[in-house]
C-alpha cells in the first residue's frame, strides 16, 4: 500500500456511517467471445453491462452494446446513464480499465463532462501503455483513441488497484472505492457487471473482473 | 403468515448458523420484450438468467435463451445446471414461477429428476390456473405444458410468498428460502436474475420479479 492510501484508510474508519451505506455506484464491464481472427471480430459487438449498487448491494442493471474496435463506447456509457432511472443518486462511475470492446477507448474526461459524474477507472494491473499504443496505430481514428487516453490522466495506486480518476480527488475516489467494495480488491458493481457480460457471452460467468 | 410458516421460522431461527450462510442456491427468471401481437413473438427467443448466490451474495450468473411458448425450458434449464461449475454446491433451484417465455412450461419434478436438486417455484401472487388453461388450449402440445403443472404440484403459502416444491419438503424449503433472502420477499436469487434478464431486454432493470 502507498503512503497516500494508508492515510486516507485512517481518516476514511473514522468517518465510516451508516448514511454513506446507501451511496450508489455503477460499474461497467464489456465482454465479447474471442473467435478467429481480430479483424473478424472488427465490426461486431461486445456486450457492455452496468451494475448499480447502493453501498455493496445490487440495485440494478444496465445493458448496452458496443461495437469491438469501434470509437463509440464513450457516447454510448454517456446515454446509458443519461437515460437511468439512477442518474441523479450516482456518486460515481467505475470502469474496468478504460478500452472496452477491443479498442473502444472510453474518454473519461468526457465521461464526467458530460453527466457530472466523478469516473474512476479501476485496473488489477498497471497497464502497458507502450503495446497498446502499437495496437491503436494499426487501426483507424489514432488521434480519438489517443486523446482518450491522454484524458484519463495520471496512474496511481489506491486500495491495492490502480486507478485514473476525472472529476474527483483521490480523497474523494478512495471513499468510493471503500464503500463500494465488500471483499477483494474490486468495487461490487464491477465484480457483479463482469460476472453479468461474461455470463452473456460464455454462457456462465468466468474469472475475475 | 400461515401456521406452518409461523412454526417453521420459530424452529430455524434456533438453528441458524454461520455454516448456511455459504450454502450456494440458483435462480432464475426471463425475459422478453412484449411487440405486437403474441402471434408475432411466438418463434422468437426469450432471455434465461440464472443467478448463483452463496447465501445472499452473488457468486456468478448463467445466460441462456428459451423459444417463446417452446416447450424446451425444461431442458434448456437442466442443462445450464449440469454444466455449471457451481453443480456439486446447489442446494436449491429456485424458479421465478413455472412459465418461462410466455408458455414455455417448467417440469420442476423432471429438473429435480435429472439434476437431483430440490427446485422451488417462487410466486408472489396464486396463479389464475383458469386463465393459464385457457390460454394453453390455444397453443400446440396441450398435453406435455399440462403434465409439466400437474407435476409442480400443489401450491402452498410459505414466508408471504406462493410455492411449488419438488424434491425436498416443506421445512427444507422453509429454509432455503430463509437463507437466501435479504429483505423483501424473494431470494436474492431471484431478484438479481429479474433485473439482469430485464435489463438486457429492456437496457435498464425494470419492476419486481
Amino acid at each position: 500500500m502507498n503512503p497516500i492510501s494508508a492515510k486516507l484508510d485512517n481518516k476514511f474508519d473514522f468517518e465510516g456511517s451508516r448514511l454513506y451505506k446507501s451511496w450508489r455506484f455503477i460499474g461497467f464491464d464489456d465482454s465479447f467471445k474471442v473467435s478467429g481472427s481480430i479483424s473478424e471480430l472488427r465490426g461486431k459487438n461486445a456486450v457492455l453491462v452496468g451494475c448499480v449498487t447502493a453501498g455493496t448491494i445490487p440495485e440494478g442493471f444496465v445493458y448496452e452494446e458496443i461495437e469491438i474496435d469501434g470509437v463509440e463506447a464513450t457516447q454510448k456509457i454517456v446515454s446509458v446513464i443519461r437515460r437511468s432511472k439512477f442518474r441523479e443518486q450516482l456518486k460515481c462511475i467505475f470502469l474496468s480499465g478504460i478500452t472496452f470492446g477491443g479498442f473502444n477507448i472510453v474518454d473519461i474526461k468526457e465521461v464526467f463532462e458530460k453527466t457530472g459524474i466523478p469516473v474512476i477507472c479501476v485496473m488489477r494491473r498497471y497497464p502497458d501503455m507502450a503495446s497498446i499504443k502499437k495496437a491503436l496505430l494499426r487501426i483507424h481514428s489514432f488521434e480519438k483513441r489517443w486523446k482518450a487516453i491522454e484524458n484519463a490522466g495520471k496512474i496511481l495506486k489506491l486500495r491495492d488497484v490502480y486507478v485514473q480518476i476525472s472529476g474527483c480527488d483521490v480523497r474523494s475516489a478512495d471513499r468510493f472505492l471503500h464503500l463500494s467494495t465488500r471483499e477483494g480488491k474490486l468495487p461490487e458493481p464491477l465484480r457483479l457487471a463482469h460476472m453479468v457480460a461474461s455470463a452473456i457471452t460464455h454462457g456462465e460467468s468466468r474469472g475475475k473482473a
